[in-house]
């Protein structure tokens, strides 16, 4: 299933997960969506992953063939699963977590089925707090991300040419982050949750709602697809937000920032520059305890003492949050919003976007991906952050 | 939500459902996934579309802001839905359906709350059904996508360069697919699919198996994606196989070709001809009323007569089925599998892929878009079916 050199990490995410279901008072969990499959087993599979308090784990796979493992058994249906664990005298669980928040009812139907005499609990929670604190190997493999995604940011000087229009912008980023070694796929949690390669808005465009939970809008180019570029030529005047996709480990960075081609208006600088100022405040003010309740009003208020609550996370429709963690999926714990409960934890990796949506120009701001350690925050997205060039 | 235009196309899908209702004594449908909310208002929204046997349709949206029109309530949660339809005049349902293989458990059980006296059903199937075959307008959609798609696979003489790696190959074809306007966005139903924007693979990584129940394999880039490019060196002798995405409308077409560098094995060649004569004996059989796992079982048939067996549908894996429905998803209904009990219908849009890896050379074969007509099938990707040069 895994190089020996992954098992240590194998043991650690499991031991999160046993703290997690002995806080819960969970007697065992028995996961089997691709998100969490990867995160417990380092690859995607097809199958379940069983673990107990007692630190029993076992991956039950149905694909892909020729796995090895003394851990693993194939499987043909997840019924399979009851005996195999009787005959390897793993006790009845009388709780049960499945993951009722992103598996169909029908599939939950059937697993809860596997255990007649367990309560089944909804352990989408269980997994999405022990994700939400990365360890050392999952910084890892975020900053590789970093790194790419920053690469490709830096270059877009010059990719202009008068005429161009969002998309093109977009395909040519589309390209250049996938000659680095994105891997293109943008996992989002959440059944109405759906983008191709990230976003990218140009001028007015910023100001039409689209039905996704996202920070920005768009119109899209296609109602199928409503969010993102809508065929904008970008105009001398027009801010473009670049925020594209940055997956190239399976862990996710979240980067935008705003280009230009000529200058923009007053106003929109103004609100750049108090979305930088907003960035720098949340580095001095993110570590461990702090709720991220008040990240989000902290944001909100300076906002409004800059006079700019209006454009605030949009204009015809705001967003409701600011920032949110990021890792195998983009939309993961801690969430900064007003009525978020999370409090922040060593090992947060949480993507911040607070930004402007200025009518007559665009989107404006900047987003970092920041890592929360036992001392405060660092950037791991540590680069230009004023409004830049593509001309 | 929509235009003047696609009210009469409104009007038609709505008399599918009610028939399908009907069909399946169900009073109502409350409908909450993109796929089935486009499906249903020919665009993405994040809310409900309601539709009763009586014919009542009405959607609830949440997002995005500022849509218009007399069948739309805004709303904050699903939890407003029942006095709204009881202010309408509507009756309340005594079995509701709804999409229990596509929602997750925790929302299906909160939608289940909103009909405290009816019996929730399995409305899935009902959309599935629905769904598969399609109309005038849809058609119209896929064949838009089918010229978009064929454009770019026509195009790829020239493109190789000595040293290049799959990836390098597969990149450049996404680009020059996007130029053509391809959404990039590759839907896929089912919890354990997700893939970026297709596959391509280049010799021996085609025997590699995947978790992803595609047709065809690849070891991927990185654990986190396992399927598809893996870096192969593309070499004269091998064969590449481009199975990317066709999606330009909302609606997709699959499209399969087999390229190369310099001449393949002469088994290499001869399992390609074994592909493109399945497909003309399929196109000369298929027609309303033939059954799905008879054309799953001719395929079969030939693949053995001419010796194939061991190769088809994949060698080290092989896959349960050989086409499939195509539209908003890619994997649709009717199913080509040996225990398939669809029968094909005016209106069904099929991929058809019979595919061979060969060891020491790689995957072969063509995969086609066919309409199924009142008279038989049309071929909607007709074009060259012989293995094509990159070089």
């Amino acid at each position: 299933m895994y190089t020996q050199e992954f098992a240590p990490e194998v043991e650690l995410r499991k031991s999160k997960v046993v703290a997690a279901l002995n806080a819960m008072n969970t007697d065992a969990i028995l996961i089997g969506t691709n998100v969490n499959n990867y995160y417990m087993a380092g690859r995607v599979f097809s199958g379940y992953v069983y673990i107990n308090r007692e630190g029993y784990l076992h991956y039950y796979v149905k694909r892909p063939a020729l796995l090895k493992g003394d851990n693993i058994t194939y499987i043909r249906k997840p019924e399979d699963i009851p005996a195999l664990l009787q005959e390897a005298g793993v006790a009845t669980p009388t709780t049960i977590g499945l993951e009722m928040d992103f598996m169909s009812y029908s599939d939950i139907a059937r697993l809860a089925k596997l255990f007649p005499d367990a309560t089944a609990t909804n352990g989408s929670g269980i997994m999405r707090y022990v994700r939400a604190t990365k360890t050392a190997y999952e910084i890892e493999k975020t900053r590789i991300s970093a790194q790419g995604h920053m690469s490709v940011y830096k270059s877009l000087q010059g990719i202009y040419h008068p005429g161009m229009t969002d998309i093109e912008l977009q395909i040519e980023i589309e390209a250049r982050l996938r000659r680095a070694g994105c891997l293109g796929i943008f996992r989002v949690a959440g059944p109405s949750m759906e983008v191709f390669m990230g976003s990218l808005i140009s001028g007015d465009n910023a100001d039409n709602p689209s039905p996704y939970d996202f920070a920005m809008g768009g119109a899209g180019l296609d109602s199928s697809l409503p969010g993102g570029c809508n065929g904008t030529v970008i105009e001398p005047g027009m801010s473009t937000m670049v925020d594209l996709c940055g997956n190239f480990t399976g862990y996710m960075t979240d980067i935008s920032r705003t280009y230009s081609v000529g200058k923009l208006s007053d106003l929109a600088y103004r609100a750049h520059n108090c979305s930088v100022a907003i960035h720098h405040a949340i580095k001095d003010m993110a570590r461990p305890g702090v709720k991220a309740a008040d990240i989000y009003n902290l944001s909100r208020s300076m906002a409004e003492e800059a006079g700019l609550s209006e454009y605030f996370m949009g204009h015809n429709q705001q967003a409701g949050f600011m920032g949110h963690g990021v890792g195998i999926e983009i939309n993961e714990a801690p969430v900064l919003a007003p009525r978020s409960r999370d409090v922040l934890e060593a090992g947060n990796i949480i993507a911040v976007e607070p930004k402007f949506v200025i009518p007559g120009t665009g989107a404006v701001g900047i987003e970092n991906t920041y890592l929360i350690t036992a001392e405060g925050c660092e950037n791991l997205t540590d680069f230009c952050e004023d409004v830049m060039p593509l001309d």
